[in-house]
């Protein structure tokens, strides 16, 4: 349904940037599983507002809290409800914003939809939202078992990782703020980053997600093809602008004789360009895409705009904001993942006698 | 839920390739629409095969027939049901695939997932299903009334229209059989499948769609962003590699400076790298995406392969097939955006007092 | 969703009284199943019109057409479509019904929901449309396997079977044409119908249904217990006005002390007033309810009425109209009860590690 | 989707008896509704244990907090996230009751179908979870503005309120502590209940509801039909065991001639067997209906049963429990048909051009 995640496993969420709290009820979650917390929270604090130079300074523990459905350490079988606790919102910086719209921002569609709007930080159309489906996400991964999901920046602005995902480590992503594993690009890209902050301006760029060990079967033949689950998630994302999976945007360059996956005799492929599913299930072979996010709206500019009423002002982000929304985004592109494919490997649980 | 497309306005589909017929549900349909049944067979006949010397030379008349949903002219409120007989398998064509698993294509996963398949003609993996989208979509689209929804060939393999969609003329769009308004490119393009089409190979591109006269508000702010429900619904084309919407993967290379959209007073925006949408809801302005195609995997070329199992095979395309999927996919886009514009339309109504 | 059966396994329908055809897709059944054709076809005739003297002489083969989703006499894994042809229409029996609105009918309400209706036949409100759910309960109770679903008429106006369902002999239920499995309480609702019948009446009357062979475990703890989804398939069907399930209504008058079923050693327990399922959750005892069915609307005798402009008519039932609905009623509460447990067996499989 | 209520308008809820909090959230409720909290805390207090001496003696505040989707007073359109902290568990209690199988309780079933269970005051299974239904509904009732929701308490055990419900004041409901009406009525049930808890025992008992005002055109003709879906919310409370409206069970013993509701000019019905409701939609008479429930299972006093491995045990209920749900389960009712009939008004703004 509309503002729901999941077809079988559903994730309902709720919270607003400068609300009380956020937090979430994910229904459906099988019973049994025993739960590492430590993990759950160390993928909020992955997403943690800052954790580095190069995110924005909002201070926030981001503690998750557990309310139900998880009994002496193993999921219930019943919903498991949860909050984050806002902590730290300077409502104040938004007074001047109550009547403005900035741009590029959702303040006009939400008006023009529901009438008015909760303007406090951005109210519910803030990205904060995400900590929510990072929580959620965190165990799906771990109901996924052997699945590896491994997300990285692979590109910002216009300067990009070359190599291909094949060639890196993905152990090492979290050993730099930016998070692509490729240490020489990390740097210029963290440099990058730093001088677009220094102009009170941001800066967009990809992250490549890979996910290995899926076994065949997942994914619906008709509307839940595995890619298109998984592109909805990411497009779901606030910034996120495009998705593509496998050969992407390239394969459509491509001839048929080049593009096709010859078999090896016990069925993975010589060559990958499908990206690990075929007819919207997948092969087993690994499973990779790549989310294209723009600039973050807000910059420490002045900026021409207008009110509710139409009349011309001056908006300029105050606050504290991220230069570029990457880094953060790692974990929230990983958890959505999860999720998605947590509720495929369910339903196939289904489709055979 | 799995296998239906739509939140409240829903579309659940049958039909393989080689069955008795393919044939769909469509729930929810507001009452009393004048249904012009003519125009609905229109967008059948732009999807059909052997309209010209480019597609697969397969002969379907593909008439869509309803029964139920629609008296004296008009939508009853009550589902509406249509069929479109199939009428012209060889599935002798297929005798020599009952066990062979053709490159790229569906038959290893839903032998893996189903543990058997319905092996004539892809079965329920062919693209065929896609019929039944365009014979719903058509009826979406008169839902739709003033909005405008244009898709059209922007590129074949590295043959690009260059210019922007704002200088093109829609009206042109089926004026040649590769469906590019521009002529020029529209020469190229046909040019090249016709040369792909006599290696016995065949060539991916892109198609880009233009929808115009959304009103403000449409799309849900959550898990229903209007950009994520298009995209999963292209994504579950079936040669569909990528999505991406207003800048998309062009917006990750700029700077917030550069990509906000600044707003006129009457709350439209000098700029449109947005799309027609903020925070996932449409602003009015013109909504516009491309989605990338691979090349379709069938070639009429020997392709060495594996059979059920394990043995090495030879697989050659025999039969009737598109050297390029982009001139009939053109409607098959239309019908999807319309289809999943009218749900969000239909939710819209309820979202304010 | 609004107007679909079934959460994971789900059935979509159409269809009108005096339409082309009615039909549905089954979307979800898992692949697999050997599916006995003929079995689903003698549920169909157990529904028809015309097989006794005490239901309608409406004459239809009620032959059903399954048009996807089975190959080689197994179900695909993939939706399932079927239709089934409506022949025997006599739309001309409803011509002076097209502005009036007959007492107890839907004739009103569709127009006040819809603006306007398919007159003929009652259109979309017509009972015709549990022929659907027969062909599809049908499928599901080959799914259910050992569990067994016996419904019979248990009561015609003030004549009940007085006997406990555990003293009757279900093989027997189709032996006489009422569906009570008590010979002599059979062959007195026989008269009583036969009576109503020459007056021009109809009569209401109860059905019971057990099922047995559950397993443990099948029902969701919150919204979606066993006997809700139960409840609410049967309330949907056209004449139902009330279900009870184990003790029912007079369970509302005992005592705790009386009610409780204490355990055997195995988890059986001693008395089944609970009727099979505790929190929701089948328990393995038999499950067993009781629907009641309201005297059909449609009588042959003149009654006042008025027309859609508030004008007094008198209307009149002719053609052909059934003055019991019980008999025919009773595949139609083992199709539906058969379609939701399969759905929640499925759903079952995905409840624990 | 399992485990959730509603179709557009959803609740989803989490929570365990001695777990930290219940709570749930509410999913595209409309934007612009001044809220009164106080009106929804007032709910929350009529079905408060401890409120009067024939209820549990736990004491709970049961004070709800609103987290988010709630703005300057008004609904944002946004989710609607709320809990309410348990504050009163005795789960030593339950100690005793960790291996044991309470009689006619879920713990045999909640082991069966998940592998264990949080055995704590019934840890899911527990009627405390009708609380977040309360505060869901008590702001859908606010939505429905005009819709009038009254629910009392009908009988207890063989003590029956003979008066109909045109012959009742609703304003007296709540004047005495077993919430009916007709105070003579109300004496007798409340000396009933006070014996039969002296003995350690519980009783049953029915809930008529009656809703006025709903506009004709709610409900959805197929698998939708108002009564099925107010049905399925009542069934899925705990103790219920029945659900009958308009005529119900006594409509199965009449004539087609006594039973039709022959038309007013206007489109009102001179008499109402039909309940409100005709073709699953409502005509714009009242609507009523009846829900049956068992004594509740937990008695003070000794039964035998079995433990986890089949082992007899005697368990005996300690700690603080009802004698009679239904006081208690007033609130919950209505709540439940606000819920349902807040549902359909939004769909049915979708069902018309």
């Amino acid at each position: 349904m509309s503002n729901q995640l999941g077809n079988l496993l559903t994730l309902n969420t709720f919270g607003e940037s400068h609300g009380l709290a956020y937090g979430g009820i994910i229904t459906n979650f099988p019973a049994g599983l025993e739960v590492d917390l430590e993990a759950v929270q160390h993928e909020l604090d992955r997403r943690k507002p800052g954790q580095s130079a190069i995110v924005t300074q909002r201070k926030e523990s981001d503690t998750v809290k557990f309310l139900s459905g998880i009994f002496d350490g193993k999921t219930t079988g019943t919903p498991i409800g949860f909050i984050i606790e806002n902590e730290n919102q300077k409502s104040k910086d938004y007074d001047h914003l109550a009547q403005a719209y900035r741009p590029s921002h959702a303040d006009y569609t939400y008006d023009q939809k529901f009438g008015f709007r909760d303007h406090r930080g951005g109210g519910k159309s803030s990205a904060r939202e995400t900590i929510n489906w990072v929580a959620a996400g965190a165990l799906a991964k771990q109901l996924l078992a052997d699945v590896q999901i491994n997300a990285y920046v692979s590109s910002v602005g216009d300067i990009f990782c070359e190599k291909p995902y094949q060639d890196l480590d993905f152990s090492k992503i979290d050993d730099n703020i930016v998070r692509c594993p490729d240490e020489e690009t990390a740097e210029k890209m963290i440099t990058r980053i730093k001088e677009i902050k220094k102009q009170g301006n941001t800066i967009g760029g990809t992250i490549t997600c890979v996910i290995k060990n899926v076994p065949t079967g997942w994914g619906e033949p008709i509307f839940g093809k595995l890619q298109a689950e998984l592109g909805k998630a990411m497009l779901n994302i606030n910034a996120c602008k495009g998705f593509e999976y496998g050969s992407g945007f390239c394969g459509a360059k491509m001839l048929g004789s080049e593009h096709n996956d010859l078999f090896n005799e016990d069925g993975t492929t010589k060559t990958n360009l499908s990206g690990g599913v075929q007819g919207g299930i997948s092969n087993g072979m690994d499973i990779y895409f790549r989310a294209a996010f723009k600039p973050i709206a807000t910059i420490l500019r002045p900026q021409e705009s207008i009110d509710k009423d139409g009349n011309s002002v001056t908006v300029e982000g105050k606050g504290r904001h991220d230069p570029c929304v990457l880094p953060r985004a790692v974990p929230v592109v990983e958890a959505l993942a999860a999720f998605v494919l947590a509720d495929m490997m369910l339903i196939n649980k289904t489709r055979k006698l």
